[in-house]
Formats: structure tokens, sequence, C-alpha cells
């Protein structure tokens, strides 16, 4: 047993080397758009070509919801997110309470126990101190919830225009526990559960933004997922691969990432996919495919198939997972593609999110 | 020496839990100001009554460059520092490598080793890639020259307008090494050291945003002091109270909230303290105090008497410390307040800043 985890942990390590000396793809574009921050191919593409290439490292190599290192002989995790959501306010949330909520996630789905907080605010000149102060009243509380401290920050202010009220950003630190999860540890024959229905994010913010004459009820998904994913990790062990939070780019661009690094396809059953029927009706509307709309409260998990039943019933055994289910499976070939076989019998190619029907969703 | 150490640790965490007790001040702004992000009082208020409060923790309470915490049984700091300068290129630097060199500062001023850095951008749409590429690049430069790696990051694209060009996050994990720094372990007697020229940074900003007419050649002075605060922590042992570094509202305001933090006073000699003539004599033309402006490549170091010598002597031994000076001693009385002893025998109380003379310094 103990054997099997050290190669395992080389393997991943090779494999991150592999990913790190293989050829450079290019940036085309010679301005910023509202794409590279959408999380689909534009994002996916300037992060390689720009950032990754001149900070070059191995933890960053992995391109992971969090970085995975050592400090001072203690396993950390850091991760850390801008959030520049419009608008501030959104059913089922704020600003503040997603900010909180979607870096801890990133340290939950890396396996690390999420620990403190560090947070940086950019203020708008004439934001009302009223606002600011809920805002911080929902950090606060969603921090307490999740049991992490906020222990530093800092504060700027821009002139009236330069930014939305407030951007807010949240690193966190986390300590892992257990074994390494990583896409490279991906087989071919693992299983591909997801937490729950996809989607309720973004359109709840969709429907906020107004003028959508939508009357469905929507409500972003966002929570905290630390206990969700430390109970999945406690019933697959060994046999969980990795997983991961689909939030900017939906589903299909969390599996498209996937699937390149671990360099398999992941083939998935629409009809096991689950959407809320509101939300369907709303992408049905707006002609948006719920496999990229963005998610902040579900996880995507990789297991092996022996350890299907037991992650399954770990993440249903959970109240932010009841509606949990195994939606596709990974095979050797094509590798570094999504395949959905849909509900009629076709297939065809998930590709990553491309241009950005939803801009600034978190 | 054991015993010695083991009392002066409890009597800061004393002190910091008696901080948190202490009667409330009170925001009475409406709306956010510019004042609020410029480092002096009204920044004070802000972060004292709406997050202070909300977020309620002993690490946040001591309200230092870094929080100080163990996890995993590692005894970190933790740093985090948002960038909105403008311009983005000014002499000395750019937003990069001014990003990466505050947030090292503020791990090195806390007695810590720089480890890693996360990084977070909100850019603007249409921002050349090129000048991403630039900025990205003296990040990378910067990270490399003092040994530090960027491990994980995160791209945000905002609307034209709703930003300028960038808005950088940078937050800083680092090892502490040696005996716990802290405001509250300063004692009456103890000396103040300033390890060069004031003023520097600001003033280069200020020249580079233009319409000045001023002919001076000035630079900012943003570099990584890690190692200077590494050379000066070895030389003056458990004598070195604490650090920290005069960014925005300059040494005025970093002494002032080390006074109130202490409860102790703090009198500057004026005419030892080291101000380039070019930074004094634009100042004079400009009316505006040396004290108030900030810097990003200097540290104040608070020691006790008896290692005056050697801490002076270990910060001019170093490049970046060739002006080091002694510039005040600490005294039991007016608790909270920063005297200044001037050049013609008369003595006038230094406050913290107020307003914002020159925003989005940093």
């Amino acid at each position: 047993m103990i054997g099997r985890t050290t190669r395992s942990e080389e393997e991943v390590l090779e494999a991150i080397e592999r990913r790190r000396r293989r050829p450079h793809v290019k940036l085309m574009d010679e301005r910023i758009t509202l794409s590279h921050g959408a999380g689909g191919r534009s994002s996916h593409v300037l992060i390689e070509t720009v950032f990754a290439r001149a900070f070059d490292n191995p933890a960053l190599a992995e391109l992971g919801d969090a970085a995975v290192v050592d400090a001072g002989g203690a396993p950390l995790a850091i991760s850390t997110d801008t959030y520049v959501v419009r608008p501030l306010d959104f059913p089922g949330g704020d600003i503040g309470s997603l900010a909180v909520h979607g870096t801890i996630n990133d340290l939950a789905v890396s396996g690390a126990r999420p620990c403190f907080l560090a947070l940086g605010v950019v203020l708008e000149e004439g934001l009302p101190v009223s606002d600011l102060q809920r805002y911080v009243a929902s950090m606060a509380q969603a921090a307490a919830g999740a049991g992490v401290a906020i222990v530093t920050g800092d504060t700027k202010v821009v002139e009236r225009g330069k930014a939305d009220g407030l951007y807010v950003s949240t690193t966190g630190i986390g300590v892992r526990e257990g074994h390494r999860l990583s896409p490279m540890a991906i087989r071919p024959g693992d299983r591909v559960l997801c937490s729950g229905t996809i989607g309720d994010h973004g359109m709840a913010i969709m429907v906020a933004r107004g003028g959508l004459e939508l009357e469905a009820d929507l409500r972003s998904d966002s929570a905290p997922l630390h206990e969700l994913a430390g109970a999945l990790r406690a019933a697959a062990g060994e046999n969980l691969r990795c997983m991961s939070d689909p939030t900017r780019g939906g589903v299909a661009t969390v599996l498209n990432e996937l699937a390149m690094s671990a360099e398999v396809a992941i083939v998935l059953d629409e009809a096991s996919i689950p959407v809320r029927p509101a939300v369907a009706g709303a992408c049905e509307i707006l002609g948006i495919d719920p496999l990229y709309v963005a998610n902040e409260g579900k996880l995507l998990a990789v297991v092996a198939p022996e350890a299907e039943a037991e992650a399954l019933a770990a993440l249903r055994g959970h109240p932010l997972g009841t509606d949990a289910a195994v939606v596709g499976e990974v095979r050797a070939e094509p590798p570094g593609m999504v395949v959905l076989e849909t509900s009629f019998g076709g297939s065809r190619v998930v590709d990553m999110l491309a241009g950005d029907p939803l801009p600034r969703i978190c």
C-alpha cells in the first residue's frame, strides 16, 4: 500500500514535469478581452502563455485549484481568487459570501482543510459605508460558518468609476490531509461524479442583472464545500483521484482541463447530469448550455471504479450533495477530449468554453 | 534567557488581547473617500471599525504588516496587498515589481523568510497584451531576485473604464524565524532606526504623473528588504523589538501606529532623518512633509538601547542600508504620541496622515 502511494506520487510529479515541458501554445490576441477572464479557452491560453511561462515553477505548472507546497515542514495548499461579480448582491449570496466560499472551495477540492484567509479589497470612491459593512458582515459570517479566520487584509480606494463598488481578493491557506490529489492520477475506467445540480450560480446572476423577463426562482448555490469534500475523501480514501469545483467555464471547461492534464478522454452521460428544471428552462430560453454555466457550491470528483458506490453515498449523505450523481467515466481514447453521450443516443465533443456569454459571474 | 523570551511572548499576547478589548473608535463617514485608502487616520479607523471588528480574531487584532499564525505546525507569516498605483510605470519600477517587493517586505519586517506568492490580477478590457507581458516579466524578475516562487494566481477581466489597466493583489506566505517581533515589545529607552532616505517612492510617483514641472531626478526606492531585515535580526538578536516598512502614510503614520500599539511616546530627531536633497526640494515646492510620503524600500526598526550600535552597523553594511540612521528614541510619556524635535530646538506633535495628498501611490 505504501509502495503504491509512493509510486503514484512520483507518477504525478513526472506528469507535471512533462506538462511543464510540452510545446507552448501561442497567444494570438493583441489586447485583453472579456473572454480572457471567462475561465474558458482564452483564459487558459493567457495563463499558460503569459503567467505560467514567466513564473515557471512546479507548483504553478499543475495549474490546479490551489498550489501544493511545503512551508516550514507543513503541507500547505494556497489558493487565490479575485471577485468582480456584478451585481454585488444576488439571490443566494453577495460578493462577500462568494469571495469566502470560492476560496475555501478551491482549498477543499485540493484535499486541504481551509485554515486562514487573507483579504484585499479595492473600494470605489463613493461606495456607501453601510454597503461595505454589509458585505464585510457577509464575509465574516461565511468565514465563521466554515471555521476559517480572516487574519490579514488590505484596503485600497480608487476614484469614482474606476471600480464597480468593490472588487475583492481572497487568498486561502489550508493544511493538506491524506494523499495527494491530482488530475495526473486519473486512469481509464475511473468514474466522474458531480455533487449536485449544475448551472445554479450563473443563471441566478443572469436573472439578478435584470432585463431577462424570467420569472424563474433561481438562486446561487454558493456554499462552502470543505465538509462535503472531507466526507468524500473519508469514504473513497486512496481511490479518490482528484476533485475540482466547476466555477467559471462550468463543468465542460473543468472536465476538459482534467482530460488534457491526464491525457485521457472523459465521456459524459447527458441524462445523468443533474440540472434543476428552472435552470434548464432559463438556459433553453437564453440559448446557453448549462455545462458552461458557473457553479459555486458544487464539486466534481474522479474516483476509481471500485469506490463509485461509497463515493456516491458519501456525497448524497451530506446536505450539500443530496442530488449527487455519477455523470461519466474515463476512457483512454481520444486523449484530452470530453465527449457527451446525448439522451437521443448520439454523441458530441464538448469543448472548453469559447468567448464569454456570462461576463463577471464571480 | 529562555525564561525571558517566554515572558516577553506572553506579554505581547496580553497586550494584543488588551488592544482587542479597548473601546472602539467610531466611523463617522457615510461614504468611502480616497482618504480611506491613503493609509492614514481614515484608513486606520475604517479598518478598526469595519474589518477588524467583524472578523475579530487575535491574529488580525495585532494589525501588523503580516499575520502571525501557525498552520500544520509551521510558524507562518501571511501578508496581502493590493496595488492600484497610477501610473503603472514610474522611475525605479512598475506595478509588477512593486507588487512583489511590497508583499515580500511585509513578510520580511514581520521576521519571516518570504517563500511563496499568490497573485490575483484584475485586467481592464483593451489592455495591450504586450503591456501585461512586461508587468508579468517584471514580477517574475522581482520574485526570482528574492528567491520567492509565484505558485498560484487568478485572472479577472472587467469592462473598459472599470479599472486602470490592471490592479494587482499579491499575498505572501513566509516562514517565521527567531523570536516574535511585535510593537507590543517596545519599551521606553529603545532606539528607532531608519534604513535610509525617506520619501523617494512617493515623490517619484508624483513626478511620474507629470504636470509638476520638476526637473529633479527622483526614483522609487522599491526593493526587496528580506536580506536587510535578516542582517538586522542576526545582529540585534533578541534586542530587536519590531520592524515595519513605512509605505502609505509614510514614517509619521507608521510610528504613530507603533506608539499607539505599545502605548509609548516616540521622539524623533529631525536633523537625523535622512532625506535626499532632491526629495526635500520637491516636497518643499509641493508643500508636502517627507515624513508622510510613502517608501517601498525602507524599514523602520526599534531596538533595545544596548543593540543600537550593532543594529546600525548591520543596516549600513548592506547595500540597501548605506544611509541608515538612528532617528529617534522611545519614551514613556506622552503615550501613543510621536513628537518631532526640530532642527531649530523646538518640538511638535507628528500626527498620523490625515486626508490624502498623494492618492494611489501603491
